[in-house]
């Protein structure tokens, strides 16, 4: 199904549809407006009809009844039990990966982690198709860990491709760590972590990937890769739920190497035993800091869980072939009218969004909430990104999609609204 | 009400509860096993039945039929809502607090700030009653701040108060900040939060109180004390469900001079200008850091509402006159059979928590959850402590509490558990 040979009218779309293995995994999801095109997994994922279960039981039984017992009686767990599971997602083993803090909190932690055990060493490197508060993270992190040290941020050659060559030209014996979104938010460019790690590895600089926009769109191995560390946030492709907490990734063997900057008392060794001193907890368990914020990874589980009944390969397969199918819609419908393709047109190379271009796109994004029912991801100055979540959208949502975005231009319904209009986000 | 006279049974108890003006409030919770008695609003507050239906609300409404609409349609401003309430509680202006991460992360936070404004200051003075990981945290933070920084831990006289003369002895001109518990986590010892700010001014130093077991438990006026920075954590007296978000409190002359070194996303000026410099954004929004998680953010409305209806003033008298209560039937039942006062005796000096010491405290603890269905609150070594929560706390829950504690020695009913069972927490 990764390069079926496409056609451009709706019939088509059902047959996509009824062929796909991975159809009734929508069923699964919460969808109250079916006319609605929501091709948004890479902002905020739909709610799975499990989560809503899961949730009530931790407000009502758990909280409301056993109260502080739940602590004891699974609560204290869950970051790991969930980080296991996020494990299998990403090609990491169930002890490397823990849920806790926010994508920023957990960047920060083993940015400066990776910093202190790297001494000796002055540079971050990164590139500008990086989330940018991930350049703001790193820049403090430069910042606290001394005046020598400093932040490297490389070009791309084009905004759509990363700058590998640039990249592997800029590691070198100065270099502490690299850090990268794995797949980036903008173009969807997704990089080869395993050749990147290398040379990493080659001079000696420790990498910490960025998996937001990559976790649950495509194949991770980070075993594999021999990556070092990564971090992720929950609320995208795993359909988490607003501000879901983030996971985070450190190779077994580095663990007891690196020391948790915000050594809170979930980290601690002991915590009951109320020692004055800091002493780490083995492994991953070290680099959580503050109670888990237990609502949020409640209700976590469930999209967790679904990714996993699915199978990663089948979705990445679904994935490639969503994006390769809107690819082909686009040229066949959206080319014509002006509208560029901003992500790589080579499956290998991309996640599961692709951008367009269109100079008029704020105001697209406008028609496109306000006339036609799709809701826009539009970032500035012309991008508007369509992702293709594939437990939960249709081949039908992306003929939608484009099929609404050519009504935009043909009627003409961008031009209602004024060309200062606020961006929509 | 604050200073009544007595008596030790159990009629005057109920009368205690006849002409108490918040015992309305009980009913505001889910008290799902009447029996039970629960005096650990200092660890977990209840549920208020409040709470379901917000949640409820932004599950199914919101995340579900919303989607990603929800950030503008109130998500984003929930941060600075809350904290607005809070501040309410605190003696704060609405401006000057916000809710996020965790407490632990929060004291990074505005510790860090602290000491790289302080520039040629290079202690952080504490104390040894402060909570474990506060230390650990603030250890951190001298560490990253360079060699020659330090934590200074001041001893307390007699675990009970605080070393308030050492401390201010210890405060001097190498003083960069002052961080401590406003009330302590074990004996309940709370600070003159007046007097310490003003011994640290005196001297130049900022300080930084950690208000988690004082919010809607003492009367706070952070802006009376002239209070410089604080965080707290919303799952205690606040009722903000398990793990629920803490916030912190920067004075509002003090915002635009602090940098937050977690420079996140949600703390830039304009986000979604993507630009990759950090600028911070204005007031207390720039110490925000990662994308807010609002199931738990949203759990936590209710517990603030209910102490905003009842009123800091009432919920303070209340708490003074419960503690009193306890503490005259401990003199009366349970000093006879050993066990020793572990709080001050003074209701100024004094949060809505009291401590026992037994030196059978742990087996006591166990004989208490599983014989007589209290729940506990063991510290080692003997630590005891039962806290008056005024809002869902009734003098009965009191009384209940000790008559059973008495019942656990006269029936040497701890004598059925092993000496080394592992604590209850």
């Amino acid at each position: 199904m990764s390069s079926p040979t496409f056609q451009p009218d709706e019939r088509f779309a059902h047959e996509l549809d009824a062929h796909d293995e991975l159809a009734s995994f929508r069923q699964q999801f919460v969808i109250d407006d079916p006319d609605m095109v929501y091709l948004l997994g890479n902002s905020l994922g739909r709610l799975p009809r499990a989560a809503a279960p899961h949730i009530h039981d931790l407000v009502h039984e758990q909280w409301g009844k056993r109260l502080i017992r739940g602590w004891n009686e699974g609560w204290f767990s869950q970051p790991n039990e969930l980080g296991a599971k996020i494990a299998r997602l990403i090609g990491a083993q169930p002890d490397e990966v823990i849920v806790a803090d926010s994508t920023s909190v957990n960047l920060f932690k083993l940015a400066m982690a990776a910093i202190q055990a790297q001494r000796g060493r002055t540079t971050i490197v990164t590139d500008d198709l990086n989330f940018p508060s991930d350049l703001y993270i790193l820049n403090s992190v430069a910042r606290l860990a001394g005046l020598d040290h400093r932040l490297e941020i490389i070009s791309s050659p084009d905004e759509i491709y990363g700058p590998v060559q640039a990249l592997q030209q800029a590691i070198n014996e100065q270099t502490a760590l690299v850090s990268l979104s794995a797949t980036v938010f903008k173009s969807s460019y997704t990089y080869n972590m395993a050749a990147i790690t290398a040379a990493a590895h080659e001079q000696g600089a420790l990498v910490l990937w960025d998996l937001s926009h990559a976790t649950g769109a495509v194949l991770l191995d980070l075993n594999g890769a021999g990556a070092d560390l990564a971090v992720g946030c929950t609320y995208k492709y795993l359909c988490g739920g607003p501000g879901a907490p983030a996971f985070l990734y450190v190779r077994r063997d580095l663990q007891e190497k690196l020391t948790n900057p915000i050594s809170g008392w979930i980290g601690q060794n002991d915590p009951f035993a109320f020692g004055l001193e800091y002493k780490p907890a083995p492994g991953i368990q070290r680099f959580l800091t503050g109670t888990p914020a237990m609502l949020s990874l409640t209700a976590l589980l469930a999209g967790v869980d679904l990714l996993l009944q699915a199978g990663m390969a089948q979705v990445r397969a679904k994935s490639v072939a969503q994006t390769e199918y809107l690819i082909y819609l686009w040229q066949e419908m959206l080319e014509p009218v002006g509208f560029s393709l901003k992500s790589p047109r080579e499956a290998e190379w991309r996640g599961s969004h692709v951008a367009f271009g269109h100079p008029e796109g704020m105001r697209i994004s406008r028609a496109l909430k306000e006339e036609l029912n799709v809701l826009p991801d539009f970032r500035k100055p012309d991008n508007l990104r369509f992702a293709a979540a594939p437990l939960f959208n249709s081949y039908h949502d992306i003929y939608q999609a484009v099929t609404r975005l050519r009504r935009v231009i043909d009627e003409r319904l961008y031009e209602k609204f004024p060309t200062d209009s606020p961006a929509v986000t």
